[in-house]
């Protein structure tokens, strides 16, 4: 049994980031889509790790972070996700432990090497990934600490879960322990590729298992194949209990039931480097929503955290969130 | 009585405007607040004249704007304003006509004469006015044609009517007329300064008289005295059958009861001068309302029409709008 009580678990791949600054030629000569992560295997990680200049290893990962955020803001989180018993899987470890996030997954002892992304950083501040899933692709059922899931208020599930097999098993079984004990199950969509990788099934998932949904617009307007955002979001109402519809210099839009609110985004001196925006949204929405704050009030403090993490480079915050969002 | 039947009469400050540009140092000389318009007296207003560089004389004010705007659409339009029968009243009651909206008010014979509005278009394409009132004030009860009022699907009322005082109780009356004959009315709140001159009597008429609310974001937060859209977008709903709530490049957000549309703006080239916007938005909306169209396309058709008439100098859309909105 779990002693404590958590706010929320974040189940997720995870991996260390390369953050390089490269142009938009670099993108085309490795066929990296902007703006998009796309899966490369090892052989492809290792040409793009010769292609490149020198680069900055930082944990990363889309839940991982969201949880290292919420452990900034003040909240209780756990991370489940796989690592290999490799140095970069060591850095992880110790970096989400720093962060404040509670993290047991045992790593694997054989296989491939510690997941890690490739995250190019263009002049124009978006970040294009190359994501090589390494040791994520481990992740299964028997990695789901069921106390750990049952104690969590939230399970956080990012989208991206969908891509290794043996991870899907882990979402299922954690969504279906969080519901078994009376919790609620969120979700990120991760990418608008992943959405379109998945689409069916995420489809089912937010109609049927999914209690609250973080989607930005690229990803809400692929999963309901509409082409404008208030089309995706008639579709939304009503298929999961919350909906939190990012549109990023636009702010976000929420919705539970008969309820929408409209919330501008933060104020951002210089737009850095976009990587970790969405993941933060979630890290601050749901601590609101874990202190039982009102929607428009989740929705500022998720606009607050992913405006501190675009204005520097790396997807975890550098300030202290919870005195940005106490004085925001 | 009315033999044609109507889709909308307007009912607003009938003015011609002279456009200038001008640096933002000239609003400075003569205390004009940027954005906002301001009344002024027939000296201040020759004292503008002088200082001011050669303009361009075309006919406005808002509700005029605006039903010139639906007629261009293919809309049945009539307005209702006061001019004197002097040349720029001729110009005025000529050039609305010609846009295809019927006009039929009898001009003053004597007092002020027809009203004007300096418009001062800055290099950021955004307009501020100054407006001498003239023959306006002399609108009153008698000028409301009740078979015209009861004959259109709507009856649009511009808050600047709230200025004259005459004006005001043409505008009671023809809300009186219109919910008699279950005829619905809509308003528009013109400008910020205008809700802060008449707030606790524009709350009133929203919450007890008004069918279909236009507002900026300014208008709309100044109204409510709150500091937040999304505050003012709580407040707003159940006070008014439907509100439509413009937010210049953010777009607009529609609600009627439990329905909520979050619609993008129309994309534009460049913006030239903003003088129309609002008028245009509600002349777009209200042709798809008055043809049964829903409210996310009402509120699409209002871009189309914003978007035309701030891509040229002037408030009068110069593009075949009906065409602009069926190809859009």
């Amino acid at each position: 049994m779990t002693d404590t009580p958590l706010d929320v678990v974040g189940i997720g791949n995870a991996i260390v980031d390369v953050l390089v600054h490269a142009d938009d030629g670099f993108l085309d000569a490795h066929a990296l889509t902007k703006g998009a992560m796309t899966l490369i295997d090892e052989a492809r990680a290792g040409s793009l790790y010769a292609d490149m200049g020198p680069g900055v290893e930082m944990s990363g990962g889309s839940a991982a972070n969201t949880m290292a955020g919420l452990a900034a803001m003040g909240g209780r989180a756990a991370f489940i996700g796989k690592v290999r018993d490799d140095q970069l899987g060591a850095v992880f470890a110790d970096d989400i432990r720093a962060a404040g996030v509670r993290f047991d997954t045992p790593p694997a002892a054989d296989g491939a090497p510690t997941a890690r992304c490739l995250v190019v950083v263009t002049p124009d501040a978006q970040r294009t990934m190359g994501t090589f899933l390494g040791a994520s692709v481990e992740l299964g059922p028997d990695d789901v600490d069921d106390d750990l899931v049952a104690a969590a208020q939230i399970t956080y599930l990012e989208g991206y879960l969908w891509d290794p097999p043996g991870a899907k098993q882990a979402f299922r079984k954690a969504q279906r322990i969080a519901h078994a004990n009376g919790r609620r199950v969120a979700l990120s969509l991760s990418d608008p590729f992943c959405v379109e990788r998945h689409r069916a099934e995420f489809a089912e998932l937010v109609a049927a298992h999914v209690d609250i949904l973080f989607a930005n617009e690229a990803e809400i307007t692929s999963l309901y194949e509409v082409d404008s955002f208030d089309a995706a979001l008639q579709q939304v109402r009503g298929h999961c209990e919350v909906a939190a519809l990012t549109r990023s210099e636009k702010g976000s839009v929420v919705v539970r039931g008969g309820e929408v609110h409209v919330v501008d985004a933060h104020p951002v001196d210089a737009v850095i480097d976009t990587t970790g925006a969405g993941d933060l949204y979630a890290a601050g929405f749901l601590y609101g929503l874990t202190r039982g704050r009102g929607l428009a009030e989740c929705a500022r403090l998720g606009g607050v955290a992913a405006a501190e993490v675009i204005g520097h480079i790396g997807a975890r915050a550098q300030a202290d969130l919870s005195r940005l969002a106490a004085s925001a």
